[in-house]
């Protein structure tokens, strides 16, 4: 297929957005602000889009993330899983002249259901760009960590952790989080949180930090460290198993601490630029709608 | 052993304290108020006791809970377990005139350590008075809930879980958080939550909720039964054998809870009256003081 005429790709989230202009199937320019979908009023967004078109070029422009959430520009809806590229290109949303959002995915089994917005992009777009196989397991550590298994080219299901939110949660607002001042890093006391999060008692655990703090028995310094190993070496328990190979796709900080994790309960990594596989999967997706 | 003189009781807590004048080993008078710890300035606790004495009478005092820890009155500091009523009883805390401060007890394994400070009253207490046999799991549900192993009446130990705590944070901070304003009660949305926390992906489970929610799979006004079930059933997994009993000291809504939730999980419950333990307790200390 021949490469599409030049046009602008958009990961708009929740708190940044990035941009970049495609020419040839390559990106040749590139923006990033902190003008995540919270900093635009609900009737903004033509005009935050315009900032974008000023700084790239008066193109076509085709977006993804949260700016297709019921709080962003337009809500682009979900495609149910099994979910494909052309899937996504099928459903795209209009917003606005010369410009369309990209639709979510949602997975129902039973009366159980999770949703994602932004990732299906990066996950379809990394098989599509050969940077992993089209039978995967992939992780998208973060706020909310995205578990996906990938089939055939195609995503089947996926699953959501609250890992990161919940970090947050109990650091900001938890009797624990005055010991949490610490940084979080790859080592001892991470590693010893991912060992305990093996017996099953996460609740336990976590007060576990409280008494340890109380009788001296851990550095506060390590606590944040350690209740990081105890939520992320959980997620990872539920989700890997021993021997399986997870395609990471997270930030360098985020991609040690959960090879550590994976590597503990048995599994591997394989790391996976999520730059790149957005763009492959958006370049696809505006050939696709070509 | 002859019955005592009289004296006051009082289970002084973090927002609440109650206090009764004990005659003839029985209780004659009580009292309960909102004046817990918190409320106290910290050269204030003469003052507040002299409260309690105005109202019940100028008798000796013995008290337990968080008066005694580094908020409160003064640091009683924790006995270890293996630890009796003997043991409390001879590490009582001197704490203005003619009273006195039950410590709390620690447990120690390795490099983990729990505390208490008040429940163990209540545990040896319940052996004391006959409301537990000695060989006994007990838990006493709440903010903090205390899951405990009492052997030949000794309190041997014990594990803490902040299950109560972490469903006020989900509740007040986090993003499904938006969904959780329904009433808890046992029911199916409660019993669906301790059903799906077999499943040993808590963090993941949590998130559905909000993806519950944007689907319309669930009624919001469930959504806090839900994770109520989630959390207790987590909790009681992690520390119920199938075919145990717990001996559970709970107010009735919370006890409701954790039945049909040690239940689910094949366990069974015997209730123990936690006012009549506390007392059966904090007496026979007084006596062993004597």
């Amino acid at each position: 297929m021949a490469a599409v005429s030049a046009f602008i790709a958009v990961d708009w989230g929740t708190t940044n957005r990035r941009a970049w202009r495609i020419e040839d199937g390559r990106a040749v320019d590139v923006m990033r602000d902190a003008t995540g979908i919270l900093a635009v009023p609900s009737d903004g967004f033509a005009d935050a889009a315009a900032e974008i078109r000023a700084k790239l070029g008066d193109l076509p422009m085709l977006m993804a993330g949260m700016v297709g959430s019921n709080r962003g520009w337009i809500d682009a809806g979900y495609v149910p899983c099994p979910a494909t590229l052309d899937d996504l290109a099928a459903r795209l949303a209009p917003a606005g002249e010369d410009a369309w959002i990209v639709p979510g995915v949602r997975f129902i089994a039973g009366s159980r259901g999770d949703v994602m917005r932004g990732e299906e992009v990066q996950l379809l777009g990394a098989v599509a760009g050969g940077l992993a196989p089209g039978d995967a397991t992939m992780c998208q550590p973060g706020t909310h960590c995205k578990w996906a298994r990938i089939e055939g080219g195609t995503l089947t299901r996926f699953a959501t952790a609250m890992t990161g939110e919940l970090f947050a949660l109990l650091r900001d607002h938890a009797l624990i989080g005055a010991a949490m001042k610490g940084d979080v890093a790859d080592g001892p006391a991470f590693r010893q949180g991912v060992a305990r999060s093996g017996e099953g008692d996460l609740t336990a655990a976590l007060f576990g930090v409280r008494a340890s703090s109380v009788l001296a028995l851990r550095d506060d310094a390590d606590a944040a460290a350690y209740v990081s190993g105890l939520l992320i070496g959980a997620d990872c328990r539920a989700q890997v198993q021993p021997g399986a190979t997870v395609h990471l796709l997270a930030d360098p900080a985020l991609g040690t601490l959960y090879t550590t994790a994976i590597e503990a309960v048995g599994g591997a990594t394989v790391p996976v630029d999520s730059h790149a596989a957005f763009l492959a999967g958006i370049i696809r997706i505006r050939e696709l709608q070509s």
